[in-house]
């Protein structure tokens, strides 16, 4: 009754034990009992700095060895891939070494800490020939998976907007410190920016790929508390990210674009909204109940016309049929598997899977776009990305 | 039993007979049923270009007279007041024109085509030292006012964002052709702009009135559909309006602004929202449920804290108790009603009521700074207003 | 420019000044604003029984003149019809001998405090041929209406379900007392029932008008404060009244219905919801956003199948054209305009409007077979009306 | 690297292999990655008469063996607790027969076919002393378990109102049939009831545990297609199973209940929705957003005042301190990793896991009286349970 016949093992090296590296490896986990698939995972290794933390988080999950210096973990020849869940100022290092050890790439968002450096990222990894992907996980969220589906099949008709925010108010409080475990993203040096690349990438991958590319932005930032304690060095140092961006774009296709993130929105968790206007359709999708679409279709008989809340869980859905029954709604951590299955059968059928390095090279111009203009106060064209 | 016994005539002469005319005449003849005033309007008089439409229209409404030339209008002994309620072009020649004439001035939004000319119609109305409001009637839909009240009550604390919308979908066809009886907001020789003033001048007279002066702005727009028949001439001619117009700002108390209106918005008949997010708590609220608040307040009990959707109705709200009972939901056109009680109540003591014609200067002066920044591409400061 | 020329005189008695007596009058004085009628009404008297407040309730609204005895008004020439806005328990009488006057009726809902009550009223206004309605108002907000339509136009097929109820919270606290001015919808003495006459016709009289006769229902009622004082003895008395009733019924065409109303839901003001769920599609609705329906319809492309929220603002829809423009919502107080526009639309025309005496005569029959299962314990038949 | 160390094996044997076995499954193999237990499930078993199916599951979950038994697999000396998951009509006889080996028994709902079988099994599973559970999991959603915390510490007071529906609409097309692997809960043999034990059952035991007993019902059933094919004999054969039930009913606590549940409500896939109403406060919920909680305070300042949507997804609320970050929603099948945990957290410490197969009784207890109540057209007694 062996689980593993006629399943190919997918040897994992996990790299990082915090949200992500949590995340990620309950995908890895889940994701052979609802998709039928060539790959299996198999959970061989969790590497971390701090060997008593990486042991704990291995023993919860079940990785089968511990790591404590990733240049080990890529050295070794029973990995087929590394995952790359560790803060974005080691992501590039990792993954070129990794590209160039001949290992599968699968790297947390945003790719780096900037453009130029995501270029040298994508060379390496093109260079190697290696399968890679980044992990803009909420497109894979089945109501958005969905929103691809009916602009692909062409039922909006020419854009006229696109507007998407992620808002979230966690750090509000002056008191909160910046730096350390969990709280690298408040760090410059370790995040590279704040709201830009942990937030509004997202925003970007998703529009990017729903909307086309964008061609020029026009930014603002402000960090409302100017000055935290640094957990790594005990001092009051300044804060060098960004609490709060917005910015105007105009995309290839001739739509405007309005994007807004701040970590200083009470009364937001995590609600990441986009919305989308055509000439003949609209759509809406927010994080905060992701099951639901909300879509609204002028060519509807005049008098029950209105925004429709499609509950994203019937069969017939992107990704839905692999789980319950309709009515029955999944979560935020499903985003995951769904990129890992696709990941997989791509990898049996010798295909790339999106977003790729080079599709989430996009996303790093246009974020340096963005925080070039909020430095200039003017209008910035967007880097294309061939 | 006569019903003017005790009360002081308000001697009213409408110029127009549009959806405004309608709108303000409808306040004028139901404000004393609700509100227990020293003044009731008289309709003396109804002014228009078209004599049949004009005669029409006071038939309908019930005003005394008619007449096709508002100087002659201007002229009668018998009008205390006049209300503007014509296209954009006309407000200041007759606003400064009645002002002289010792009129007390109501005036439709937006003030004037540009800040140089609502200039000179503040400084007439001042001058005159006549009474004075223009429609920014929204400030007055009792939940918005409730708004204001909390704001002021300092329950929000220092704020973070100011973000606002106001979303149509009307002029999508490119059929639709501009100018003339119903269509001169889509004429620029009459409206002056598109929708930054006809619909993001009502947003802004709200931001600055809940939040304060905003001090520079960034703005981008975009005319969609180029060239329309224009009923004037029969012509295909140049569309000189924005379509849509999003913008970038900054307010004085530290705050950042987003604005955006457009008339493409597919699935928004009228959807103007704004949110407002503080240190310890927000405000949202929309045209579409107008009668209802979204407030959050942090200090709840964490366990029972979201967003509270308040029922604006009970008698302890603002204007509620004028009307019926909690639960029972009042519509658009009270917000003229209350305007006007407003008005009158101030009248009899002497008062200002806002927004003034000085008031009304702020929000063009936005706007002013908004279209140019959308033509220079760069940021713009704000013409502080004194 | 005489508003009345061409237009014929509704000359309306007023009986009864609270909170009903001002909705309906707002009607009269405003239908002709907005509809195209032949006639128009005349605010000839205003009556009740305490002087003062008559004169000051006639002065507010503009009526002519002002009695104290209803019967002096019924014997007035200048009087073609009477409202009755009383306590329940005064409306046959006044019903009787204002038709037996030749006037036509307008009364305020519940027709009778109980069906034999109800039946001699049918009796005299049919013998007296006179033109009558009960203000069931909710029929007329244009979202019930627009149902109404949708379910004449067979889009939901075969019905199965019917459910709707009525929830209050405003007589919760012991404290409150019953009867007198304000509080005789708590007197059993006045009021003739609770919840039952007071909410539930409501919703009867709606399910009656959109999904066809009920056949037979099994009730539950309970007085949850046993005991009260009351305004006019002073003295704590024995509440009569159902403070809260739920009924299963029977449709005559097959369909199960469900009904529930109390007013010690907290958290609702008057939250009136019915929905309908057909073979085909279904609807929702609720008073708190009267302006909305919601509408399913399973036949729509599965992918994008969800509850449609239409907001009921267009001009294609019921009653909107005579208003605004689509976006803009309208109120509680409408409905009452609307049933004036249809009543004097049908008068004009020598048509009978909808709920006449005898179409509320079925709403009573079923009040009755539910106040009677309450008592039996047991189902009930609804005694049929012809 | 064991996983396994230091934690105690939890050995299953699982009975059935459909929509339940998946989901119950599933709960076994993830629970150990989110909590800390001293159990872990090992899954030693799957057993299913259809060989092939049941292999073909055990695969896909990592079953170490197999059986096509249940008696076999009871016999097993390698399994401490089994799962039933299969039809209504075996609980009884397997449940009876584990108990009596000594196994712990986890019990889909309902708990039998009857009140009279359901004592069986309780005193079976008592006089052997094993833990026990039923699968009634919606208690343990969190915004469910939230309710429950809200109401035990007294924020609702004194309670009037309960009522909740289960509606789904999957059933309406005539041309479905009855009976055999996915459709076993529309043939009465296998199922006992329709909604009435498969849906309503949910409510009943959420309410119970929530606002106490019920002492009386009054219930109405209806079989809207009353012949269906029958997939095991291929046969039209009548259709014995109630298609909707509605019920009224009094709790010992002196509040009114109103449930209804049909499988005919177009637009709704499974939306199970409860509310509370108390003196001081109320509660609603539904599983369509199953991670909300719309919570009423008439506590709260009266201007700001209204229906708070709790997004239940923060540390501090049940369960989610072991899943992700505050915003991030979880779905359906965490229920059943939540109960999991309790009971071997529950088997640790040699305490209950509620809902047991006692508890489960009364529910039983409830369901019996409302068939009974439509069956007779009269109130009903509930058969209290000690």
């Amino acid at each position: 009754m062996a689980a593993l016949v006629n399943q190919k093992p997918f040897r994992l090296g996990m790299i990082g034990y915090g949200f992500m590296g949590r995340a990620h490896t309950n995908g890895y986990k889940r994701v052979n009992d609802f998709f039928d698939l060539e790959y299996r995972p198999v959970l061989k290794a969790a590497c971390g700095r701090d060997a008593d933390k990486t042991r704990a988080f291995a023993k919860n999950w079940g990785y089968e060895s511990v790591e404590t210096d990733w240049r080990a973990l890529i050295a070794r020849d029973d990995i087929d891939a590394v995952d790359i869940c560790t803060p974005n100022n080691t992501h590039a290092e990792i993954a070129i070494a990794a590209a160039e050890a001949g290992k599968m790439v699968l790297c947390e968002k945003p790719l780096a800490m900037d453009l130029a450096q995501g270029k040298t990222m994508v060379e390496a990894i093109e260079r190697a020939g290696v399968p890679n992907t980044v992990w803009y996980n909420y497109r894979r969220v089945p109501a958005v998976t969905l929103a691809k589906q009916l602009i692909d099949e062409g039922r909006l008709g020419r854009i006229f907007h696109y507007r998407a925010n992620f808002l979230q108010d966690w750090t509000i409080s002056a008191d909160l410190p910046q730096g350390g475990a969990g709280l690298w993203r408040l760090d410059v040096a370790a995040a590279g920016s704040g709201v830009t690349g942990d937030l509004l990438a997202h925003c970007i991958d998703t529009a990017v790929w729903l909307n086309g590319s964008i061609t020029k932005v026009c930014a603002m930032t402000e960090t409302f508390v100017k000055e935290r304690k640094h957990n790594l060095t005990g001092k009051i140092e300044k804060v060098g990210i960004d609490d709060a961006c917005s910015f105007l774009c105009r995309f290839e296709n001739g739509s405007l674009g309005l994007f807004e993130s701040t970590r200083y929105a009470r009364g937001h968790k995590a609600l990441y909204t986009f919305e989308i206007n055509g000439e003949h359709a609209s759509i809406k999708w927010d994080l905060h109940d992701l099951h639901r679409l909300q879509y609204f279709d002028h060519r509807d008989d005049s008098i029950v016309r209105g925004w429709r809340s499609i509950h994203v869980t019937d069969g017939d859905m992107p990704y839905m049929k692999h789980w319950w029954v309709p009515g029955l709604q999944i979560g935020y951590e499903h985003t995951f598997v769904h990129q890992i299955a696709d990941f997989l059968t791509n990898l049996a059928q010798g295909q790339p899977t999106a977003p790729t390095f080079r599709d989430a090279l996009e996303t790093q111009a246009i974020c340096d776009a963005v925080l070039d203009s909020a430095e200039t106060n003017q209008w910035e064209n967007v880097v294309p990305i061939v």
